[in-house]
């Protein structure tokens, strides 16, 4: 996997399954779907490699993507960039005083993921998702 | 290049060298800088290949990014899906009712461009880039 580019770009919708048509007709393929029930959220990757769009439906009525749906409708969520080693990344990140939200955890395809919080990235949700360089 | 994934990203900016510097930060390398009149917009891509954040910050007070920007403040704008034939995309999308946002255009990096209104898209900005693929 290539670092320093977009991984992919989340975007809450209602009906990952109405949602995902849109994507394939642009001839992006289904890549992998997972449930995440401590995260509320169904998830569908359409795309190639690393330039994926990552669909995000609630799997209950609470957590962060049914309030995010619930606030702001369906829309882009985040974007996930590609970095081959997070902790260094991160630190580098809260040496600029960027606060990291959350800390480092497990996220979707078994990736260890972090996200930089909002009003630190110009209003952007930016996740880093740690990649094997190649 | 490969289609059927992400192109870039769109990111809506106050301020493009500051918003840049979070990129780079994150290991993506400053590719193309480019100012559109026509569009009142100035546009810094960072990252490697086609997996880009292309960062949007208004070169007048009137456009689509300041108006953006006015209404939504900072945050992610559109997504671009690289396609390989754009004619071909937007009659497959308008045969299923999905809406065309003004046609094609040339776009940033000389690119053939069209977007889907995002009443068609789940709420979301979907910008189709052509490219030739590999």
């Amino acid at each position: 996997m290539i670092v320093g580019k977009v991984d992919h770009v989340g975007i809450a919708v209602e009906d990952i399954t109405e949602a995902g048509r849109l994507y394939q007709l642009l001839g992006m393929a289904l890549q992998v779907e997972e449930t995440h029930q401590s995260e509320g959220v169904k998830i569908a990757f359409y795309g190639a490699e690393e330039g994926l769009v990552e669909l995000l439906e609630p799997s209950v009525d609470s957590g962060p993507i049914a309030k995010y749906l619930e606030t702001h409708g369906g829309g882009i969520h985040h974007v996930a960039i590609a970095v081959d080693n997070l902790e260094e990344t991160l630190s580098d990140c809260e040496a600029e005083g960027r606060e990291v939200a959350g800390g480092i955890r497990l996220g979707a395809r078994g990736r260890r993921v972090a996200f930089i919080h909002p009003k630190c990235a110009n209003g952007v949700l930016v996740e880093l998702v740690e990649v094997e360089p190649t």
